[in-house]
């Protein structure tokens, strides 16, 4: 049985405003209430309303490309249709009440807790500007922010400090708690009590004002303690560097998979690849391309180092960016990624989808 | 002729993410092209899509309470309705080309300034999301980011500061400045240049953390040089303190505007009401209520001091707070609004419309 459910209320590289990272999960063993957490925090409450009006029955993707609609066959990988559904579960829905805004405030009630993977603001903008709902007296809320501490940090002296936004994480209102994870470290879901989640840091580019700053990012991997069963959740990242003086950041992330989570147990991995392989690598501004994310695939592959390669391994495609083109970069992206996958020894079975706004993955 | 034409891309208090405040306003007078201007960037490029979208002759308001739509003319006055456009007006479209993405990007690229009022997350954080298209290199752009220093400077600290956001405002990169204005002193647009703009500092509530320290936000009279016409643009405010001994901010701006615009040079003023005269005052959070703004425009009527009042002056309500309610506050403040209006000298026959997200006002 799978345990994930992954609801994309964002999953693209902006610059639009309305459609970055915001991934709700539940674990699908919980069919009693919905308690519910994100990773990142892009976009919020906006998106939850627009996802509760969806026609379930409409599986059509929005796109401001070629067609304002195209069908989902084109970003969904075969195998993973049947489970997928548009806009929320009925097991979410069918215990909220009243017209689509009480509704959308009671889901909101039932996030926990956010993981954010960095501080950037397409990351944290929607989880901000949401937060007062927290104080909204029909359906009050108590929620976790939980990062590492470049995450943390920043939010406390750059968001959250009276100036960007009120202070209301601050100690003496007690409904929005900033909690600090350690690198590596198992953390204990607190609104989802079964699964285990873990940080690691990697490397996403580096300062404008000063090109040998790093700027740093997350992976999350969550783990079903009883089942078992993992997911990686990525946000933006980069390939390591060469330069021997630093760690290997991402190397250590696959090696802890591959050493800690058996194949048949990895359900999905969600990673950005927000570039065609066709960019100038100096575009790239800690990011990945496809090419480059096949490369880091075969990485994983060498430490699983079993006959199988990745098998049909589920990985699920965000941050593509919106650029100034003709054809839906998600298409091009996702083409790239299958067929260059097929020519690869171990690669060639991968289920590629993309993380399309507005629908609920069962992983 | 009206002077102003104003594209609500977003207009509401929020705590949803996808509708928070950003006017974009084009002069009447300019036929050969369409330079813009925006005041505050809560939303962008997202909203743009959408608009570009909307079929025009559907004058609908999308609502999250009673009814998935209500008809436009619940929320504007008659007097405005023939002039109201679902979506930009045509000349701002017609030179368009592309698909939806594209045309987006072209109208973002001829937004020249951003005048943002204060800079919380809501009045802000689009502008910030979109940044990076101004590098898109099929439709380079410069942008000037302009606000009074207890605007620019967050935003260059807590903002584009290589943590929350890379440095895009860095000189070498060279397309995105940081302007700081002063305090009652005009400033000519440098998009429009027959635009004349004046910030007045005024409060907007406390500190979580110090609740003697007080929050500033902006409003700005855009004037026409040529015609004289002037148009008032509101950012999130309160009443002025009781206290003697802190200067009467709001009240220094009606003082000047009945000193130097003429009652019939006055196109409209937009300003924020995000709650019902119903809400406890203990729960304003430095903004106004229904009750508070018509007390405000009666202190500006005692300052015009003319038999006729305030006529029919236009007043545009932004920023209403989307509570969790049965019916739609924007309606139920509109409701108060006129009824109170009507009881009092002066204030009879002003038209109060609602900023609403999607269509373009001109007055």
């Amino acid at each position: 049985m799978p345990d994930f459910e992954i609801s994309i209320l964002g999953g693209s590289g902006g610059p639009f405003e309305n459609s970055t990272q915001c991934f709700m999960l539940r674990s699908t063993h919980n069919t009693r209430d919905t308690q519910l957490i994100c990773v990142d925090g892009g976009v919020g409450l906006g998106s939850i309303a627009t996802m509760l009006r969806l026609d379930k029955n409409t599986k059509v993707v929005e796109s401001l490309y070629e067609n304002e609609e195209e069908p989902i066959e084109k970003y969904v990988d075969n195998t993973m249709l049947p489970q997928l559904v548009r806009g929320f579960p009925q097991i979410i829905t069918s215990r909220l009440r009243g017209n689509i805004l009480q509704q959308a405030m009671e889901l909101y009630q039932k996030i926990g807790e956010y993981y954010i993977t960095h501080p950037h603001m397409d990351h944290i903008a929607g989880m901000i500007m949401n937060s007062p709902a927290i104080y909204e007296p029909s359906v009050l809320s108590k929620k976790y922010v939980k990062g590492l501490p470049f995450t943390i940090k920043p939010l406390n002296d750059s968001i959250f400090n009276d100036i960007i936004w009120p202070q209301l994480s601050n100690k003496s209102l007690g409904r929005l708690d900033l909690v600090t994870l350690s690198q590596q470290i198992p953390h204990n879901s607190s609104s989802i009590p079964e699964w285990n989640i873990i940080p690691f840091e990697v490397y996403h580019g580096s300062k404008v004002s000063d090109l040998t700053a790093h700027v740093s990012s997350s992976v999350y991997i969550i783990t079903n303690t009883r089942t078992k069963n993992s997911i990686v959740m990525c946000g933006d990242l980069e390939k390591d560097h060469d330069n021997l003086q630093e760690p290997k950041l991402l190397d250590q992330m696959w090696s802890y998979l591959a050493k800690n989570v058996p194949l048949e147990n990895l359900s999905s991995i969600v990673v950005e690849c927000s570039n065609s392989s066709s960019i100038d690598e100096r575009r790239l501004f800690g990011h990945l391309s496809s090419n480059k994310l096949l490369d880091e695939l075969q990485v994983l592959r060498d430490k699983y180092s079993i006959s199988s390669g990745l098998g049909n391994l589920k990985v699920i495609i965000s941050h593509v960016k919106m650029a100034y083109l003709d054809k839906d970069p998600r298409l091009t992206i996702l083409d790239e990624l299958r067929t260059l996958a097929h020519t690869i020894r171990g690669l060639e079975n991968i289920a590629f989808s993309i993380a399309v706004q507005g629908y609920t993955f069962t992983v």
